[in-house]
C-alpha cells in the first residue's frame, strides 16, 4: 500500500494540534518551544495541571506563561470541568476567549483525580457551553471496574453510550471525542452528527498493545489496542473524513517517571509531530489527506480561520530524513543521580523518520 | 463470596508446582532454595535457559545443580523442543526420567528465539513422546502478527486450534496447556479429553490487564487479560475441575531488568506461592478445593504418586499474616550502581497475605 510517485517535498500550512500537554515548570519550559519545531503553530493546551485549571483566570494566567515561552504559537486554552464552572463562569470564560472545557472521568489518567463521576451533574454547565458555543473535549473512557467487567481495554467502548447520550441531550454542543483508539469509537463518531468530532494521536496510528507491553515509553492512556483497532484508525484518516483530525496527546514525563516501578502514562511526540504523521501517511498511501488531518479538518471543526498565505507554510522534505533524538534534556531538573538533569524521551527515540521539516 | 467458617489453620500435603523458572547462576542460587519456603516440594523446572536444555545430558546436569541447592525438592526435568529430539533421544530422555518436553512458539517469551514455527515438523517427536508416555508442555500463544490481526491479547485464543489439532493427532499424548489466561482457553481444555490438562498461575488468578499496564513487576507473558477472563480462571479453580492445576510460571528477573526501557516479562511468586494461592482461595470461598489445585490434580495428571503421611505436610496459618518482602537480594550480582547487589521483587511485594506457612 506504499504510495507511488511520492513527491520529494510538500509545502503545507503550519499544522494545528488539538490536544497537547505542555505541563508546568521545567518540563513546560522544555517542551513548549518544541511545538513549532514539530510543525505546529496552533495548539490546544490541556488543563490537567497541578492544580488543574478550574477558573478563567487560571487558564488566562497559564496562557500567558506559554505565550512567553513560544511567542509565535496560537494557544487554545481550556478549562478542567469542575463544580465552579457555573453558567456565569462559562460566560466569563467564553468572553475571555477560552475555547473548550475538558472532561476527565475520575481516575482514568494523569491528574484525573478531580475527574467526573456523574455527567448529569454537569448538564447545566453543558447547557451554558452550548449557548456560548464552547467545545466539550472528552477523555472518553469509563473508569476501570472489574465487577462491571470494565478494564482499560474496553473502557473507551463502554464510554460511547455516554457520548451518544451527551450528543442527544446537547445536539448543538460541539463535542470532541479525544484520542480515539478503537474501531468502536471511530464507528460511533462517524454515526453521529456534525457537532461531534474526534482527535487521533500520531502514536496510536503506529502502535498496538504489543508495543506498549514491556515498553513504558509507549505506555499511555487510553492504551493502544488490537491491530484491528489500529486498522480502523488508519482507515478513517486515509478516507479523509472531515470530522477526524490531529490531537497529538503528546504527554511528556521525565524519564525517571517513565522507567521505574510505576511508569507514568504518556507518549511524547511534540518535537517530531508532523514528520511523524507524514511518515505514516506516506506508508498508508494517503499523503494527499495530510493537510486535512493536520490542519483543515480540525480548524473547521473548531471554527478557526483556515491559514492564509500570510500565515506562512512549512515544507516537508523527503530527501532529508529526521533522526529522532534519543532524549531531550529537561533543564533545571535532577534525575536523582549526581545532579544530572532528567531527560524526556520522544516517541521513536533514536530512529529515522522518512520526512523532516525544512529549516532555513 | 467470602468464605464462612474459615478454619484458623489448614494442614495439607506439600504442594506441587508444575511450571517454574529456576534460572541459572546467581538467580538460580537465590530462588531455588525458596521453593520449599513457598510450600512446594515437587517442582517442574523450565528448560528455557541460555543455552536451552536441548539434550538429555543437559537436563540431567541442570537437575544436579538444582538438587545441590535444594536437596529436599523433587525436580521434574524438561527438555526444550528442538530438532535434536529424535525418536532415539526421546527414548533416552524417558529412560533417564525426564518427564516432559516444552514447546515455545517462536518469539513469544523469554528465551524463545529457538522456538517452533511449524508444529508439523515435530510430529515424529510427538509420536515418540506418546510411545514413551512423556508429557508435552505448551506455551500456548501464536506469535504476534499485525497483518493477521494477532497480538498479545488474542495470541492464546488463536493458538487453541493448534492445541485441538495436536490432541486429535496424538490422543494418547498427555498435553498441558500452560498458564491459561483466557476464558477461551479454559473452555477449550474442558472440552477436550482426559489427556489434556491445564496449569494456572497464582498471579493470573489475581490480576487483569489493568494491573500490568504501567506496573512492570506484573508484566508477564501471556499477559493478564480482561476481568471476564480472570473470572473464568477463578470459576474453574473454584469448581475443582481435576484437569486444572497449579503451575506458577514464577519467572524471576533482576529488578534492573524489570525497571527500565524494556522491562522483561515475568512475575516472581516462588517464595510466597502457597500462601498466595490460599489467600485467593479463601477470598473465592473455595479453600476446600486448595489441595486439589496445589497437589492432587496435577500429580494425578503427571502420574505421580499422591503424597503419603511419610512425605510430611505443611500447615497454613490464618492467625499469622505473611508480610511479603519488598525484594530479595540476588547475591553475587551488581545492579550497576556502586557495587550494590541486584534484587528480585516478588509479586505483591510489601503487602500482607492472609495466610502464612507454619515454621518450626
Amino acid at each position: 500500500m506504499a504510495q507511488e510517485n511520492v513527491p520529494d517535498s510538500i509545502t503545507l500550512p503550519w499544522a494545528s494540534d488539538f490536544h497537547c500537554h505542555l505541563r508546568q515548570g521545567a518540563m513546560m519550559e522544555t517542551v513548549t518551544p518544541m511545538v513549532e519545531q514539530g510543525g505546529v503553530k496552533t495548539v490546544l493546551a490541556m488543563p490537567n495541571l497541578t492544580p488543574p485549571l478550574t477558573t478563567t483566570q487560571m487558564a488566562i494566567d497559564y496562557g500567558k506563561q506559554l505565550q512567553l515561552l513560544a511567542p509565535n504559537i496560537h494557544f487554545i486554552l481550556t478549562l478542567y470541568l469542575n463544580p465552579a464552572l457555573t453558567a456565569e463562569e462559562i460566560k466569563r470564560a467564553a468572553e475571555a476567549g477560552i475555547t473548550a472545557v475538558k472532561v476527565y472521568p475520575s481516575g482514568v489518567t494523569t491528574n484525573s483525580d478531580w475527574g467526573v463521576l456523574d455527567f448529569k451533574l454537569y448538564y447545566s454547565t453543558f447547557e451554558a457551553m452550548q449557548s456560548h458555543n464552547m467545545i466539550l473535549c472528552l477523555h472518553g473512557e469509563c473508569p476501570s471496574d472489574a465487577e462491571k467487567g470494565i478494564c482499560i481495554l474496553n473502557a473507551e467502548e463502554r464510554f460511547l453510550d455516554t457520548l451518544r447520550e451527551l450528543h442527544k441531550s446537547f445536539p448543538r454542543l460541539r463535542i470532541v471525542l479525544e484520542h480515539a483508539t478503537t474501531k468502536a469509537a471511530v464507528d460511533c463518531v462517524k454515526s453521529l452528527g456534525d457537532t461531534v468530532g474526534c482527535t487521533i494521536t500520531a502514536h496510536h496510528l503506529f502502535i498496538t498493545v504489543d508495543d506498549w507491553a514491556g515498553q513504558p515509553h509507549h505506555f499511555c492512556k487510553p492504551v493502544a489496542k488490537f491491530p484491528s483497532d489500529r486498522d480502523a484508525l488508519r482507515e478513517i484518516v486515509t478516507s479523509g473524513h472531515p470530522r477526524f483530525f490531529l490531537g497529538s496527546d503528546s504527554a511528556p514525563h521525565p524519564r525517571s517517571a517513565k522507567q521505574g516501578e510505576r511508569p507514568a502514562a504518556g507518549v511524547f511526540t511534540t518535537p517530531v509531530l508532523i514528520p511523524l504523521v507524514a511518515t505514516l501517511f506516506e506508508r498508508l498511501g494517503c499523503l494527499e489527506k495530510l493537510e486535512g488531518f493536520i490542519s483543515t479538518n480540525g480548524r473547521n471543526f473548531y471554527q478557526l480561520p483556515l491559514p492564509t498565505a500570510a500565515d506562512g507554510t512549512i515544507t516537508l522534505l523527503r530527501s532529508t530524513k529526521l533522526k529522532v533524538p534519543s532524549a531531550y534534556t529537561v533543564k533545571g531538573t535532577d534525575n536523582g543521580a549526581n545532579n544530572v538533569p532528567d531527560t524526556v524521551v520522544p516517541f521513536m527515540a533514536g530512529s529515522e523518520l522518512a520526512w523532516s521539516i525544512k529549516t532555513d
